[in-house]
């Protein structure tokens, strides 16, 4: 996702209870960011946050840290939740690609909605389910990984199953129709815009125990 | 498929030499049935034939068997054959659902093309892909177990996916667009026309160890 850049993006989100600065001085003691200990769950390109905000009121059981590379995208996030209180929700910005310094064996769900494709093969490395970031998802996730999978791009949705495949998970549940499918759904901005259009979105839940 | 009944279906089939009766008493000796010993691979459902005929004169080197369950359809497959001289391929008609009692670990390779996708939900054990009858193939193959298949319903799709996954096997390719990639692809008599009105075709290779 591409946004203007945001003036004093830096100032906006240190101000803002729900961010945290610094993620990497909080691997391994997540459990303390929040007011309980809760499963946290993760979503790696929060983008402008709508999944996590809808997600963490739903679940007041389970811990949500949203992750974003771009500060001025995560602002548009931050903006949301200024008359809200939702104790089980943080953001952080970071680079997914080196995921293992913010994490150690913590998560316990991984969200990827509507990644970038990066349909060219020569940027397939920059994929967010590549061999690579299985490989560091590893680090993160506590025993049993769970990834769950929106896209409504073919090309990555065929990429991630095999990878997922590859990698020792089980797709526990596939649909190429997440509309007309029974799965209970909070949508993205982007689904929210695309699904209207009519198309189709691709779902997956990956474990691997 | 739906055809109309062909008169004297199992006579035109007898006096082909492309047509194995009594497939049962082949069991744990189909090497012995073609000239040379090479790889078996099986289509089930293999319709009016056009897939493995093709398939069969492009691989020479690996033995074919047509599973078909209706005889009238398995006609229109022999009777293309009536002008041509294929020594790797033979044709039976058989029930899918109680496949152990013709191959014993002898295929290396089956062909799920277009199957039924019986779409309702109480119809799901007639499916092709249902666990019951991956169960049933792990009594047909030889010890690495390869499942090709190809089709345009995406119900259908998603449930072989995670019924692959949870059996065990590995998503070694899997595309959503098969005309859009790089896999070498024969058609089928339903794929060539829908295709070409533009329906995708679902594709995945699954193989266990």
């Amino acid at each position: 996702m591409r946004l203007r850049n945001v003036k004093n993006a830096k100032e906006i989100l240190n101000s803002s209870p729900y961010y945290i600065d610094k993620p990497c001085e909080k691997k391994g003691s997540w459990d303390k960011v929040f007011s309980g200990i809760a499963p946290i769950h993760l979503e790696v390109g929060c983008g402008k946050g709508q999944f996590l905000i809808n997600m963490a009121q739903e679940h007041p059981d389970i811990n949500f840290i949203g992750m974003e590379y771009q500060e001025s995208v995560l602002v548009r996030a931050i903006q949301k939740l200024e008359d809200k209180s939702i104790p089980n929700l943080k953001f952080i910005c970071f680079n997914a690609f080196i995921i293992h310094e913010v994490f150690d064996h913590e998560i316990e769900t991984l969200y990827l909605n509507f990644s970038d494709p990066w349909p060219k093969s020569r940027h397939a490395k920059r994929r967010l389910t590549s061999p690579d970031l299985l490989n560091e998802y590893d680090q993160i996730f506590k025993e049993e990984k769970i990834i769950i999978q929106k896209t409504d791009n073919i090309g990555l949705f065929a990429y991630s199953l095999e990878n997922f495949s590859k990698h020792g998970y089980t797709l526990e549940k596939v649909t190429l129709d997440l509309a007309s499918s029974d799965i209970p759904n909070i949508k993205t901005e982007y689904e929210e815009k695309f699904m209207n259009l009519g198309y189709k979105i691709n779902y997956v839940k990956a474990v691997k125990k």
